[in-house]
């Protein structure tokens, strides 16, 4: 098994396309993978189509579009508007819109944890028809889908798999679509807080901040899943472990006689990472990496996210329509 | 139909029940009830067991404890002390421990509201052990329920019934009893934050700050259901209401020719109280009167019934025990 | 002492002269009074330049401009930027741009109790320039104020009169300009989080949810005050009274003999309001009435002003530099 | 310059004198220091007592007192109890209670920033008394402290200096000691929300989460300041070369041939924190390490501190006073 297939502390597909790359693997049969910049936002496509490109990036085989800009860290309102406008294009390209006419959406995540409270503030903010659908005016009605939204929480306070909760409330109102938000773990620092990841993959709640559960997906909950996430932290053992490299290859550059800092750097990443992990363990187990605003900017994302779902999700209305009913 | 069967603004029975003394209907069938008075605290046991009963004080057949004291509000340990341990012997003998094994915990309301964060804020509180019962200690293990605690939210935020979530999750994870917590509406001003309500009979999720929705009981879902309850505002029209009484009563006293008075008085609780709704609305229809210190005293109660549900429902467990695994 | 001079539970100059006028107290000397509508906005200018009118009105002589539309309690972006321009242009003339360089914000009230805490959330966004005007481009640094901004806090939690707190700031900073914000009480539902009223005659710490406290003006702070005020609650009393009155005309409208309500209504409104407030109090003292969307909107006005204030007083800056700065 | 006299990134006493330990320059003169245990409470003193020991630490002359255990970051109320009476003797010590009459508490920090919310957190929970002395029983009076309390907020909000707004206010209100409570930085993993340092040497605001600003000591204020303040975070530069250390023996001790291993573990210690912060500036500049659970930490540590304070500033009041009171 190499080392890039095991074991790469990345939730974004980009990420492990890049780790790919750097190990002159990057014509690997089974992904495709294509940029483009528009208005200063980076659009990534990866496609995962079979097991080979599975197993090298450890992603499920789906499509996985990224929406990066390191300004949505930034409060600029013509950048969020640019981010917003991205990323419901590219969620209603992944929805297909008026195809699915019962919507759920499930904000995954801790909300008493900030950086793993981005999924309960999108579902405070989206724009839910189900329980006023037969109310609202003939006109607009038709092209308006049933929405319904909920925050399930995290097992760790429920006690409940989120799978489970969410198999259960599906099994009630049958929605035909489940857009499920969560927090992610990034590999680098640059990444935290300015990519929104959007998939037709499905979603393990808790890769971010939690432990990774029972996956959703169409499989276990009968219904297509597309995942909304931003990376919000960066897990310790992942920082030392890529600072480690820098600083390698800062002192190899530095010095005469290289041999003692290539073998250092031969030593295999993964057994590195697993010394790392070990050595932090049980210091760092629970600890996080996260930037000083974090506060703002979830809020930011949130009000990113949920204006995107509200305009991917009801095709119909437009942003004034939304802002007036939410 | 008596006017005092029409219409109460009151969800504790205690209150319910106190109408009907100043209408002298106090002998009526169908109702029990006394008080005794322990450490300062008045418990109140009301047990409505017929029709006649329930048509009389609006409140569906069952029992009603209430613990009261207006010290809640204050930050007394001793009292705060006190009261938890009403709250979970009252508790205990609704709940027979023991013989429920699987207990869900639903914390009712919006918790974006302040005074209706009451049931999300218990939860977050309460000591689950459904997903790690496998893993705790075989000499406690036998005696630890198996508890899962969810906040469903609002249909507002939701677009999906409060019962229905709670339905599809219970034939998910099968328990054996659902206890809910929800904000409840007084009538009088002096019973804010002052009263935790238990009884055996269901809830009706929204009746203090939202609106009246399905009920959740044995009935609609199948297993035995125990509601606790703080009545947390006073609606605007009440307020009004009951004032005018005081009024009437201190200007009939003070005026020599009191039939104006009289007259006044005379025109029906109800006429008088439809009109007073009718004259707020739409002004006051979203309007409600809580105290200002209804942040703090909301984070103190959920402390008193998150405590007494972890000790009702843990019988093997002490405070001490609780505290080290919450 | 007339009855309009004592005790008007307002702190809306605007409200202080509709009573007046339902008084036919209209052509009163001392007080100038107009409105005009503008994109749906209501802009009321009072202007009490004497003596008669701050005694009849009960507020002290200078300008009071209030910009009014219940839809700022809604979420369409369309009317919070005209509310904001609105906004901005009053407090640019009250202010007087590129006269005052150096300006103190407080944000007065507690932020601990919602309907209070209007004040440290517009401190929150507001973009403060003094510590780093040193390191502004040289093209802007000219025409930006150097703005310095602070929640003092409340004297039941710091023990200290907020104008004790600001005075002694002021002595260290020496600013030519204090803006301060507060919550306010209305004494109309319908005003309640739908009035921005600025004024340029100092500001009574306290006035809308605490108690009155030390005046804050040019007289006891040595500087020019400008203050911004919402009305976010009303209180138990008025609410009372102000049903009342509208209870009494519909009972006299629809009775022959319209005596008996006549009489009742002539009962002089100090006295009445006077018994109402003794009989709700002690219940009622500690009490307000808010609406349930209170926090979410207190969010909205924050938003607003601070974006009205970061406009009025960097002329210099347009809207989007203030949004990257901050 | 010796390594260990520069750039020491802890704010604690005790670490600052453990690195010296490792040093061996474990008998410098100017420095006592000494440990005891009790409770499960390990309480060190470190007396800095002149310029030598100060240079060698990089603190300040003056008395540095912790209070530490791990099990201030679980639940348990007698852990809770026990560390709250360590802390209020060892304030009580540094206060000399019934000396000072006029006490200021200063909470320093950002509101808004989770790991750096202690002091303004612990100023919430103060027994505040300057405005009501003259209201206090007569009985109890003569005892009880005058006590004022402020968050002042951090300059990046404000635009101004916290020490420019204490002493605008210290010099209104004239009190005759300052207690200042700040989140702090600490060097190990392990010590992050688990120790509690008081010392009689002043405090420089924004140490832990912020930047380095004036220094609030006598010197700069007039008046003595006892500083108090808990760990909440470790920079990533300092996680990063700590974990290095111990990789650096680990593969050492693992390898036949250490020349390589020892070759690189005699960088200098500054050298090579240089080199990491440098590679980590600018992506880690504003990202710091902090545990999961760190919402429900901070809260736990304000309700200690401030109790603490409560019980060591009104001596002549018991713990069940207190709590009537705030």
């Amino acid at each position: 098994m190499s080392k890039n297939t095991f074991n790469i502390r990345t939730d974004l597909a980009l990420e492990a396309c890049e780790l790919l790359k750097t190990e002159e693997e990057i014509k690997l049969d089974g992904i495709k993978s294509s940029t483009k910049t528009k208005n200063g936002i980076e659009i990534t496509y990866v496609e995962i189509f079979n097991e080979t490109g599975s197993k090298a990036t450890g992603k499920p085989i789906g499509k996985y579009i990224t929406v990066e800009t390191p300004k949505i860290r930034g409060n600029d309102p013509q950048v969020k508007e640019n981010v917003i406008k991205e990323t419901a294009d590219t969620l209603s390209k992944l929805i297909k819109p008026n195809k699915y006419k019962n919507i759920l959406i499930a904000g995954l995540g801790n909300r008493y944890i900030t950086p793993d409270s981005l999924g309960p503030k999108v579902v405070a903010k989206i724009l839910v028809t189900r329980h006023i659908k037969d109310t609202l005016p003939e006109t607009i009605d038709e092209n308006v889908a049933s929405v319904a939204a909920i925050a399930p929480g995290v097992m760790g306070i429920t006690g409940i798999e989120t799978g489970e909760i969410l198999s259960g409330i599906i099994e009630k109102i049958n929605p035909d679509l489940l857009i499920a938000i969560d927090a992610l773990a990034a590999r680098k620092f640059s990444r935290i807080n300015s990519v929104i990841q959007m998939s037709d993959s499905g979603i393990s709640p808790g890769s971010g901040v939690g432990n990774k559960r029972m996956t959703l997906d169409k499989e276990t909950l009968g219904i297509p899943v597309i995942a909304i996430g931003v990376p919000t932290v960066v897990d310790a053992a992942t920082l030392v472990n890529d600072t480690m490299d820098r600083i390698l290859a800062e002192m190899a550059a530095a010095s005469k006689d290289k041999s003692f800092y290539e073998m250092l750097d031969s030593i295999e990443g993964e057994e590195r990472y697993t010394l790392i992990n070990d050595l932090l363990t049980p210091y760092a187990e629970n600890m996080f990496v996260t930037p000083k605003e974090v506060d703002a900017v979830i809020e930011r994302l949130a009000d990113i996210i949920s204006n995107a779902i509200n305009i991917a999700i009801h095709p119909a209305l437009n942003p004034g329509d939304i802002n007036r009913y939410v």
